[in-house]
């Protein structure tokens, strides 16, 4: 790979306590970004902090949110305010023999920046495919693409992944000494997405039965599946 | 319940677009916050947003959350400068007849407000009772609580549940009548939280055995054991 492989930390992307946890790997947060397909997007109005819950997907180093170009929080973007876009995995939960202790691991990325409106037809595109295949992998090509009224209507932001930070949390409770006779069982119990069984659509024609990457649907292995 | 079963919307929490989506139902808004235990919480440093995922938990109408009195975050609370909690619960993908239709079936709430530090001992512990006991129902009187020391070293603010509202999508896709003929599989594919097997702790006695509350974790059931 041509590109150094980690970010660069800036004094805001710093972690100042548990500096440990803290990570500037670009394979890392890559991984991070290609398992999750939810964010939550930060950003200001009048003072006043708004943290809006949407899917993503990525291209190289670039994270796409979208949403309708009718919606507040896409008119607020545009004008490339800064932003904080999150996004959080939880891999289990962490049960210590003290109150004080007990802790989740998970892996998080904060990106902080300037989204930038897709204004060409044909970028926009591209990052709706790249939406549409970072949650569903292997679902763009059985679908209707989008026409020119939906493109028109569809807001398309993108933030350069520059200023990037990653945090891991894994591994065992870390209990005080003087705790460790306590008889409370510690551990982790570890926690993933799972998905259940498919719905069909009420209109779906019989005899349409769901495809592998339905029934087969994992976050897990995104990272090995995702657009890279 | 003595209580008005609605929040009172502002101009701030009032749905725009898809105002079908919104709700203000108090206990739906309970049901999702006694149902999640990540949120992520959004506050504003110097024009730059910021949104650091957190556990958290309820007590009535309170909402708490805790971290290192030496966090930046923290810090930055501290001062009941305005904050936005998110709590956003992934039912399922909604997978539709053309890219444009495709959604996400989600609960989420979204709380705005200032928080205020919990000065007083006794709420403090009451708060972090709530924060383990939300996590992970009936864990506390398993563990050692909180010293005086971890409680000064702790920070618990609490955030008003008064500027409040959810927003829920469910149900099938929405696909354009002439998208109908398409022969891609439609529909939703139910996603959840699924527990692992507990991994002990590498310290752990032999023979103690992980408790009820662990090997059947779920945080489906939070609604009807949650704290209320």
């Amino acid at each position: 790979m041509a590109q150094i492989d980690q970010f660069s930390p800036t004094v805001r992307t710093t972690l100042k306590r548990l500096p440990d946890r803290g990570s500037y790997d670009r394979e890392q947060v890559y991984r991070i970004l290609d398992e999750g397909f939810v964010c939550h997007v930060g950003f200001v109005v009048d003072g006043q902090p708004f943290v809006i819950p949407t899917a993503y997907g990525r291209v190289g180093d670039k994270l796409y949110i979208h949403g309708s170009a009718a919606s507040r929080a896409m008119r607020s973007l545009v004008g490339g305010i800064p932003v904080c876009v999150t996004v959080t995995l939880v891999d289990g939960l962490v049960l210590a023999r003290s109150a004080f202790h007990h802790s989740i691991n998970y892996r998080s990325v904060v990106i902080l920046g300037a989204a930038t409106m897709v204004e060409a037809a044909e970028e926009k595109m591209v990052a709706l495919r790249a939406f549409t295949e970072h949650v569903v992998p292997g679902r763009w090509d059985d679908v209707r693409e989008p026409n020119e009224q939906e493109l028109k209507g569809t807001t398309v932001l993108a933030l350069p992944l520059v200023e990037v930070s990653a945090k891991v949390r894994t591994g065992p409770p870390k209990d005080d000494e003087e705790d460790m006779a306590i008889p409370a069982w510690a551990g982790e119990l570890p926690l993933r997405i799972a998905a259940g069984e498919p719905i069909a659509d009420p209109h779906l024609a019989s005899g349409v039965k769901p495809p592998d990457y339905v029934t087969r649907y994992s976050r897990q292995k995104q990272t090995a599946n995702g657009l890279k």
